[in-house]
């Protein structure tokens, strides 16, 4: 590993306060010595190196020109806001980012004061941004409030919906567009062709094409006389780029790494902005790193790597991810069914639609980061008799539920949501977590919702979503590596609403919904060396219930556990409703749900948030023990009921 | 009541293939008669009335030109689609309008083919649309796909985000923006002005006047080459009609209701659109009746009325509504604490804030059509010290869940929810039920959840909102009115946590949470008259439970039973969740939990959908006998615990 760089000056520079100190010229070598040190920290914990990079000077000129904190500066998404943490007095822990007990990977407001509003998803910081200039009109307080979002988060409809609301209301909003023509993904969308084009001084579509486009729309036939009107009309309301339609004031584009334009823009606009602004910088991702600069994706996301190479160490993987091998079944099923399309809301590679778009590119559509219309567009799809897989991380589902509900669940059409990251994921901490998906789609009418224990699993729930073809269906599968058992060539049709026993025992039985399939196993052999013949059953849907095989299994022994990773009022409720309208709880059963805990679990290992949340081998054997009035110590031993 | 009108031509038209055989000339008296069937029966129903009448001449030529169902019509929202169901088929059930067993008031695939996709939530039309153009695109099916959208909701980000990815897609979709200015209250945001002077053929801002700006913004002291460049980069990029940057072709304004000149436009685009096409059309929202014209609500929902002089039939209230309860004591506490704002997301007179918003204007905030919006917006006002109370029905609330998650529960930020329209809402039917809300807020962790069981509780539950400044709280109440209590002077602050015994008994325990109260007391009474001593409690608070008393409730009695109007994995999902850990569901107990059933419940009366679903008296009272294992006839008598 490489020393740490030399950084004479940022070692000047404890609060953003040092930096206002600073003369202008020596910016542009601070600047230098902000992103080596970033690169060094990024290089030996892993995480969001290209964000970053991107925005040295915009996140340097923006604490030297306005008052952090007092002034209110949010970062949307938080991706790039490492280079911020180092220069508001985290710089001393940056080497502990995303690991557990250490800094967060994204703004968060319980770590700093400098972090006004914390971020992770996309396209909030419009919204929050424009309530804090609000607050500070209402209560009469001069502040600056600046809203840094990327040209990928424009294509959410919270961000539109915000500056919409912003251009009308005239409060004191600076919006700093810092277009780098590229989110995660290459970007996608009309607005991110129409910042381009703004950005590189190309005309769109001169008057002269316009009117020719118009006169073959309306027709000879038409009356001349309203095509002149309409045209008169478009004339007189045009002129304003789309913000100024919107209601900002726009200014750029801007150089988003020239310190000597920034300074002085910035500068201008806090001692003369009065309602909403727009500032329009460019910037590129991965800037000053050549491997990051060179790389496709800038680095988004990286593992520790030699900063003199760029290499990342690449832990050699156990088994293929689940996104993988979710990939590659549904590529497998789409060769079979030409219906079969997919639908990414701009998360081609995380979702592993990248590998279906290459075979199919006439059938996957990247929306953009637009949940909502991914969802009732593929709903639309629904209907014309395609079989459209919507593949969302579960978290990022939230943002569709109403398409969820109204458009999807209501009409029962049979859009298939494969829902990655289900359950804890690790670095990425509470606000990646998908704790909420069982529960928020089992409530609802008509939905089948399934959860694959392992790998194998995945791929029979892709083609039972294929074949289902009456209604709604979810799979949800968690982040990283399968627990690396046989793959089947093809998946198999599930029977909906079947669970299956993976173990057979007569005392104590662990209902297993997902992944902690594994750990029940284990956990069964520990309460088997005590002495507790324990079944293991994996629930493979959480809805519709496999009545059968619970009603069985609460009959059959003593003690019924279910285990989930999701949060309460998912899989372990509705088996308790169906036990409890059954009579199966009036008496004789020892009944046990085990969740997540009613908390936001921080970013850790996933092994170590399981075990902290009770909800691996030990916590499983624990409940039981506990529900049998009695620990490992003293097991009974006594007669079973079967 | 006046006879239904005369109406020829209008008779000879069954389906929309008829309308195609008659001549152009005849569509304007056709139009006359379409409105006047429409009008004769609202008056007798009662309904949405003055979408429908801004959209007669529009529904007319869009029938007579597209091939419908062929063609896929697609209305935003549904409110305006009654002449579109007169004219498809459904004449005669229209005097069935949201009646139970009666045709829908919205637009409904499972009512006709020429439904394509079902609407009641805004904003939903260009997403299904888009799916189902590139669906006649991938199947190489030549097939006009027609979306009809207002200009409220285009203020939604889910229509921006679906422009964004049509525009881009180039696939061939026709967008007519039904722009009357106005959705349920007067429209709001930057968009809806932008339309306005587009309509109204003003010009914005003119590039002189934008030339000043710039250089106050900029400064003398700013490198002039750098301004030069801006402007000049600025004036070749623009030029365009938002839509247009968006990449939509562009026709409009054009008058709405002269069917000489929307006939001839939809022919030209029918026959030469290649890309996608947004078409604005300018109508007056409730056309034709003066009553509705001069109303400033246009008419928007009705009751029943008569025809000749509008005066619409008005049941004498028995008890002031929820809403109005919740919108005099918001008022009432914001006398007391300048801190309290209100936030609405486009439903100032629905959610009563129009009240609010006569004494407090600038500090109400209606965000347009945006809930996602209007819940970061006001996380971003808590941050700073202010009270937001966000109040969105129940089933709008879905469309900001991610918001709820991300930017509030895991922020832990003091943003109050009054949620209104919480369970069946009638005759709207299952789109505006507020089913899911108890789930899906009470699995979050930080949240307070209550309920109000009649208008003083919810008197009670604004004031606790508004002391309640540690983390998100929510308190959900019905649509319609209250039971008809006295109602507090100003609400008291409750307890977090605490429910309350409202009667007391030794066998039975109902536990209610919300409305399901007043019928728990009347079974209370039932259950007493069959020998079986019953207490009542009210739970209050779904999140956190009052563990105490519901564990006393438990050890106390043989039978408890839930009871709350809202789906599985809510209320009833956590008392048995808290029940199972405590070990009280391992003997003893007969615990049951009542929940709205597993389907979507259809229009009808409230009284008759909680009789459907078993959520009244009755149902409550047979749960207990099924639980005893018996029935009203053979009661045991026996001995209580107590």
């Amino acid at each position: 590993m490489t020393q740490p760089p030399k950084t004479p000056l940022l070692d000047q520079i404890h609060l953003p306060a040092d930096l206002r100190r600073m003369d202008d010229s020596r910016m542009p070598q601070l600047a230098d010595e902000l992103r080596a040190e970033m690169i060094d920290a990024v290089s030996r914990t892993g995480g969001h190196l290209g964000a970053g990079l991107g925005v040295v000077e915009l996140t340097l000129a923006i604490h030297k020109i306005f008052d952090t904190p007092n002034d209110r500066l949010i970062f949307d998404v938080g991706h790039q806001c490492y280079p911020h943490k180092i220069l508001t007095g985290r710089r001393e822990r940056i080497r502990t980012l995303r690991q557990e007990g250490g800094l967060s990977g994204f703004t968060r407001r319980a770590e700093s004061e400098y972090d006004p509003f914390g971020a992770a998803h996309s396209s909030t910081s419009i919204s929050s941004g424009l309530g804090m200039a609000v607050a500070s009109q209402l209560s009469g307080t001069k502040r600056n409030v600046i809203s840094v979002i990327g040209d990928g988060a424009l294509s959410a409809g919270m961000a539109y919906e915000a500056l919409n609301n912003a251009g009308a209301l005239d409060a004191r909003l600076i919006v700093i567009l810092n277009d780098n023509d590229m989110s995660i993904a290459p970007p996608t969308g009309a607005m991110s062709a129409y910042l381009a084009r703004m950005a590189s001084g190309r005309a769109y579509m001169g008057i002269r094409e316009r009117g020719k486009q118009l006169t073959s729309y309306l027709g000879r036939s038409f009356d001349r006389a309203i095509t002149r009107a309409v045209e008169h009309a478009r004339g007189y309301v045009t002129g304003g780029t789309l913000f100024e339609e919107m209601g900002f004031f726009h200014i750029g584009p801007i150089d988003g790494h020239n310190l000597e334009h920034l300074l002085p823009v910035l500068r201008n606009v806090r001692d003369h902005a009065e309602g909403p602004v727009l500032i329009h910088v460019v910037t590129q991702k991965g800037k000053g790193y050549p491997p990051a600069e060179e790389a496709a994706d800038k680095y988004h996301g990286v593992s520790k790597f030699d900063v003199v190479t760029g290499t990342q160490a690449k832990a050699k993987p156990n088994a293929p991810s689940y996104t993988n091998v979710f990939a590659e079944a549904l590529v497998q099923e789409a060769r079979e069914d030409d219906k079969i399309v997919a639908v990414t809301a701009a998360m081609p590679a995380g979702t592993g639609l990248d590998t279906f778009d290459r075979e199919f590119p006439e059938r996957t559509f990247d929306v953009g980061i637009a949940e909502q219309h991914a969802v009732t567009f593929s709903a639309g799809l629904a209907t014309e008799g395609y079989k459209p897989f919507a593949a969302i991380y579960s978290t990022f589902l939230q943002r569709a539920y109403d398409q969820v509900v109204h458009d999807v669940a209501i009409q029962n059409l049979p859009v298939r949501f494969a829902i990655d990251r289900a359950g804890y994921v690790g670095a990425d901490g509470p606000t990646h977590a998908g704790s909420f998906d069982v529960t928020y789609l089992s409530t609802l009418p008509n939905f089948v919702v399934m959860a694959a224990a392992d790998e194998a699993e995945l791929k029979h729930m892709v083609r039972t979503a294929a074949a289902h073809d009456t209604g709604p269906i979810a799979f949800r599968y968690p982040r990283g590596e399968g627990v690396g058992c046989e793959l089947p060539v093809r998946g198999e049709v599930l029977e909906i609403g079947k669970g299956r026993i993976v173990r057979e025992g007569t005392k104590v039985a662990i209902l297993s919904l997902g992944t902690r399939l594994a750990d029940s196993l284990l956990a069964a052999e520990d309460l088997e060396a005590a002495g507790l013949s324990t079944t293991v059953a994996d629930a493979r849907f959480a809805k519709p219930l496999d009545r059968a095989m619970i009603l069985k299994l609460a009959r059959d022994h003593d003690v019924l556990v279910t285990v989930e990773e999701g949060s309460i009022g998912g899989f372990g409720s509705h088996v308790m409703q169906l036990l409890a309208e059954e009579g199966l709880l009036d008496g004789g059963l020892r009944m046990r749900s085990m969740v997540m805990p009613d908390h936001f679990v921080e970013q850790a290992k996933p092994e170590a948030m399981y075990a902290a949340c009770g909800l691996d081998r030990k916590g499983i054997v624990d409940t039981v023990f506990k529900a049998l009035g009695t620990d490992a110590g003293k097991i009974s031993t006594g007669a079973t009921k079967a």
